[in-house]
């Protein structure tokens, strides 16, 4: 385990990295927040890229510093892109972030899934704490894409699945879990109001595919994403008590971030 | 006809009904609009899924509370997803909400709607007065996705509509019709700012969709759905004066709805 | 040349045809920002509709005022749909603005622009400059969907892919170029703030559509739709900060535009 104030200080220059560099990130992404997703990408310091039609994703994955796949509305030509892209990434070695939602409910996800495994590679699976228990094959209480898991289980089943697939596994809720299987780190930054908003953890996916871009330690990039967001919550609910105004202040406390916010803020526990 | 008091009564508990039970609406909806749905769902206190995969949708009915069929972009692929959306409605008894979106304006939208009624089962039209007189084999004025009637013989319509297809039929506009063929209401409420953002409509509909699935009277629900957009509308204009603006107040004002405001603002007119 | 009084008067008279016609814009467009387009062009007084099944768009065309076909995330279905509409633009004699987004990126898009030429017809293309310079047979800095050039023979590469299709072209960026390959106009206003919101190019595409769609002189209309978004840009900046409320302000702005604001503020060097 790092020093927890080396650990905080790498999560701020990997913010400062994402700002200097602008990675592409290509996101093949859900239509319901496609748009969230491109605006918190450019507030964080990223240029998002969302090419999508399959006999332009395996060359756009090429020239593109990660990878953002979220399954939510997984059309046919999605599917045969996002096969296109995810195949790129391994032969091209681009970073890759999963975002398997509602892959509990939904049969023919995890049958996706288990394809972009096999045919593809995947650093980073980002979803919520019914889709990774239920990923890992823990027991999970699942309702349409949101969980409602008691949290049971949950860190046990962050690290099996982090290593069945020998990859960073993040897993978002009050708490946030996020683990290599050998580090683990818990956040207990956010707010409740981040719930009532549409996306907020396709938002949070698509930030971490800009921090993996930029910082070669995957886990640690997986923490600074999710940091950030919930800070940026935090922040945005000061001045936003209902989910309207609450998304654009969202937005703008993403871009409004200051790399010592994580130090003084940050609520993390390293085990 | 219920008795006046009555029925503004159960509009409130409609709502409180919403909150308690977070319904989940499955929306299959065109992608101008379907984050403004996802949103205002969830600040109405419902729970959004927009699953519109084919092979996903037969299913994916059967855990849902309601369903929303919005037919603004119709892809092929939407539309297959929808029929097997609205068999399986049929089959396992589930609420449908249908916006009709355009459905004067092509013509390939009409033979999908009685495709739809063939095969499946609809529980409430919402559609503007030029969509609702169209359906209804009235004259109509439209032009592109906007109503431009002049609304003569409009509750006759919207009753006419009801009794063909025995179900809830509700006309929006500067006056809303709400009908089940015996009972009809006409809102009064709502502001000109709604006309300037895009999607009210479809978020209207939407929101018809979670109290068609906590309400068993579906004229009720449609009332109180239709009613709750209004308020929230008119609260918003009272400090957002251009759209961009009105548009995040009226996400807020949704949430911030209190089940006193239908008694003490709606302007109802019972016939 | 056209005086330059005259010219700047003729801006304001544009703004005030679309709010007197309602033109009804039909935009094909991308996912992505597609819910942007569709308000922007509702606060500027068009008519937004999104009809894009290939079965709809041909027939579809013939009643709108204008078209806009934007090529961001181009499925399969909105390739042949893009096709019928500018196939029945030629017939019908309606307007048409290309938005070649990321041509440069990827091969495919270049192919289906040269489809577009030889099967339908385009009045304006507006892109950013290093779209307009890799069309044009320049060497353009791209990377992804964004430019990067550093503007050298910017205008030159303007003028000569305005006579090589006999249309107008408008490259977006810092300064914006439009010319009809014998007029040129050079535009200063703008904000660095809409470079840091997704859509502010395609937003820009469908206002253009809808001054095409009211006025006969396309280089005019360009330039005042270019115009409009730089100006409400301006005036959105002032005090917005952030680029989450700043995409608010924007669509507040363009909805408070006043028809002397192009006098006053445009910063216009004819050429």
């Amino acid at each position: 385990m790092n020093n927890k104030t080396d650990m905080i200080n790498n999560i701020s220059t990997v913010l400062t990295k994402v700002r200097e560099k602008t990675p592409l990130v290509h996101a093949i992404t859900n239509y319901v927040t496609i748009n969230d997703c491109a605006n918190i990408l450019l507030a964080f310091g990223a240029s998002p890229a969302m090419a999508e039609a399959y006999d332009e994703t395996y060359d756009f994955a090429k020239i593109s510093s990660a990878i953002y796949i979220n399954i939510g509305t997984l059309t046919k030509e999605q599917e045969q892109s996002m096969i296109m892209a995810v195949l790129s990434a391994k032969n091209n070695n681009i970073p890759v972030v999963l975002d398997p939602v509602a892959c509990g409910a939904i049969k023919r996800k995890i049958d996706f899934i288990q394809k972009i495994f096999e045919i593809g590679k995947v650093d980073i699976i980002k979803g919520n704490l019914g889709e990774i228990k239920y990923l890992a094959g823990y027991e999970a209480k699942i309702r349409g894409v949101d969980s409602i898991d008691d949290g049971s289980n949950s860190i046990e089943a962050c690290v099996s699945l982090a290593k069945k697939y020998n990859c960073i596994v993040a897993a978002t809720g009050a708490q946030d879990i996020i683990t290599d299987g050998k580090r683990t780190a818990i956040i207990e930054n956010g707010t409740s109001l981040l719930t009532l908003v549409t996306g907020a953890g396709c938002m949070v996916g698509a930030l971490t595919a800009a921090t993996a871009a930029v910082e070669e330690d995957k886990f640690l990039a997986t923490v600074a994403s999710i940091l950030s967001m919930n800070l940026a919550g935090e922040h945005a609910a000061k001045t936003a008590k209902a989910p309207g105004s609450f998304k654009v202040k969202l937005i703008d406390e993403i871009y409004l971030l200051k790399e010592n916010d994580f130090e003084k803020e940050g609520k993390i526990q390293w085990i």
